[in-house]
């Protein structure tokens, strides 16, 4: 089977999934961070060499204090998660904004633990247009300015929740990637979603826009 | 029902419908040319206010010489008859490139037909990393360069011919984009394969990312 040398998760649905449950919405993020340790644990064992979760957006930090407040705590507990596995962790985001949580201002620059052999990229208030307005000083050499270009193409985007759309996903990374998406909510991940995921990409020719 | 503003449109899988039909590859162009219009006339009717086709990238100037050849011509063709419509007719791309036809220099700037009511902009020689890579002179009250910025947000992308991707597809106007996919080839363009896509869009929420 051909894997994807890099994936993107986009975990979404954990509100819907609390709802359906009886829950307040915030309540959902929490039931997200054990798909999150899973799902990287089956990319490890698949060999899968870089994988990026979609945290939480610029664009998010808009709703209620509850809500902010509760995704910002499940992405700082699943930093801590994954800090504990064979990872080289990188946290980007917007770190100058109040909303960047200061636990994850040391993962913005790449940490390796463990054997660190897969590459993990976590974006934490992520914005796509922070990541592509250009500063000041602006390299004549470089086409653009891009904030995550420690991040690689992304070969396949797998969104669970039934949304079909990026959402400001890594517009540049993602302008040849596949796109999968499962209708389930993300806490109720099962490995049988990503791996027909998987089985659906080895499918796809690559042909990078040609 | 809720309508999108504004269609991308990505009709893809000429090609494969020439092969399927015993022809040479490059002979599958211009079947796609009558969709054109009849998707146009389509959306007008319905009171869609903007519709971008994806005629041809950068990427795909890489191709056999008799098929660059081809699709070049299909899109001279296509921009030649839209111009028998009611729109305003925007052509962008790298223009300056030997691969951007000369026909369609006049319309690297709005030109107005009939009533002009529908806007139409049609991606020639266009490339992704074209669009984004910022100019020297870079005006510091713009918070990035973008050269298509005369196109606006799409809110529905429809793709032709199964691939789920954009393909390099404005990656900023692309965003918040929802994606519908057609597993037909751009050829065999239906008008019920875009009121299936309608229908969908209209059950989707709009969150702009929130």
């Amino acid at each position: 089977m051909r894997l994807p040398n890099h994936i993107g998760i986009i975990p979404d649905g954990n509100r819907r999934w609390a709802v359906n449950h009886g829950l307040r919405k915030e309540a959902g993020y929490t039931w997200g961070l054990k798909p999150g340790i899973e799902i990287f644990k089956i990319c490890k064992e698949l060999g899968i060499k870089e994988l990026t979760y979609y945290g939480f957006t610029v664009d998010n930090t808009k709703r209620p204090k509850a809500q902010t407040k509760a995704f910002t705590a499940a992405c700082v507990e699943a930093v801590r998660m994954l800090s504990k596995e064979d990872a080289s962790l990188l946290v980007v985001g917007n770190s100058s904004s109040p909303m960047f949580p200061h636990e994850l201002l040391p993962f913005t620059k790449r940490k390796f633990f463990g054997k660190g052999t897969m590459k993990i990229n976590f974006l934490v208030n992520y914005g796509w247009e922070w990541d592509l307005s250009p500063v000041h000083n602006l390299d004549s050499n470089t086409k653009y300015y891009l904030k995550s270009s420690e991040i690689n193409r992304v070969d396949l985007i797998v969104r669970w929740g039934g949304r079909r759309r990026l959402s400001g996903f890594l517009p540049v990374q993602s302008v040849y990637s596949d796109f999968y998406i499962i209708d389930d909510y993300w806490p109720d991940f099962k490995k049988s979603q990503l791996m027909d995921a998987l089985n659906w990409y080895s499918t796809q020719d690559v042909t990078l826009g040609g």
